[in-house]
């Protein structure tokens, strides 16, 4: 069982714990959950400095709530969106798995509607998701005036980012 | 501006970068946003093992789409939640924050309507919601049968790891 790991290798990381410098850098990463991710490493952040929020395909608008709550709570004014190669948001589409969670739950009609009313956000090309994303957050009045975001492709063959592009709210 | 470090810090870590070995320790880990939050090192993780999904506070419900993608389409039976100490979620309310949202958008009816029907999934003690996202994983059918749920509260001043509950749903 991976409780029975996790506390394992917790003693170890608590027993040479340091409590982290917080040195906040005024910024929301909105990545993927991928397990090939690495948002600190990839980006040269350290524990302590930046927020980062993952969902399923790095979403900004699976994001919104944190995004409402970075920027109001915390006065976060600069949001990085890094989609990636090769991304599990690629290899289905939203209907599919409507249809999947349907036939999981026969006869459920309060299910159906459920996931008929949910969003996934799949994509078929990164650099296209991510403008998408900026494009949502440009146009949300939820986002300060002022925000700048980035938009970036994270390559997983190369470990390489690429900037997409930037908008200024 | 953060996107000249982004682009400096991750052209010394692409010059080094081997591909993750993938070793999927079937489990997915819902946690916060905050900075000082290291799921990889705090829980024994490596990258290439173990989806991570953070939000706001590590709200299970905030994270229901990844929840579901991760189940349907990855088959993930182990989810793992864990809160912290000292959160964020902890110093506001859903209330206060819609209002503030509210007073940033003058006449806007529409953005009043929208923010009302968000939830921050706030809360006063990380056991407590927990033991809330628990409850409501277990209850909720787009949650596979037969997935195991941990809760965790992470110390942020320790290091330290507990576990809350295990419910099998």
């Amino acid at each position: 069982m991976i409780a029975q790991e996790f506390i394992e290798a917790n003693q170890e990381y608590a027993a040479n714990f340091s409590k982290p410098k917080l040195n906040r850098r005024n910024v929301l990463v909105v990545t993927c959950m991928d397990p090939r991710i690495h948002p600190y490493e990839q980006l040269g952040l350290k524990i302590g400095e930046g927020g980062i929020v993952r969902n399923a395909g790095g979403s900004a608008e699976d994001a919104i709530n944190s995004i409402v709550v970075v920027q109001h709570v915390f006065e976060v004014s600069q949001i990085a969106i890094v989609h990636h190669t090769d991304c599990g948001a690629t290899k289905f589409t939203t209907e599919w798995l409507r249809n999947k969670v349907k036939e999981a739950n026969p006869g459920r009609d309060d299910v159906a509607q459920t996931i008929d009313n949910m969003d996934f956000h799949t994509f078929t090309d990164a650099e296209q998701s991510v403008r998408r994303d900026l494009k949502y957050l440009a146009e949300n009045p939820l986002v300060l005036k002022g925000t700048s975001v980035t938009g970036w492709v994270y390559d997983v063959e190369t470990g390489k980012i690429s900037q997409v592009d930037e908008v200024v709210v």
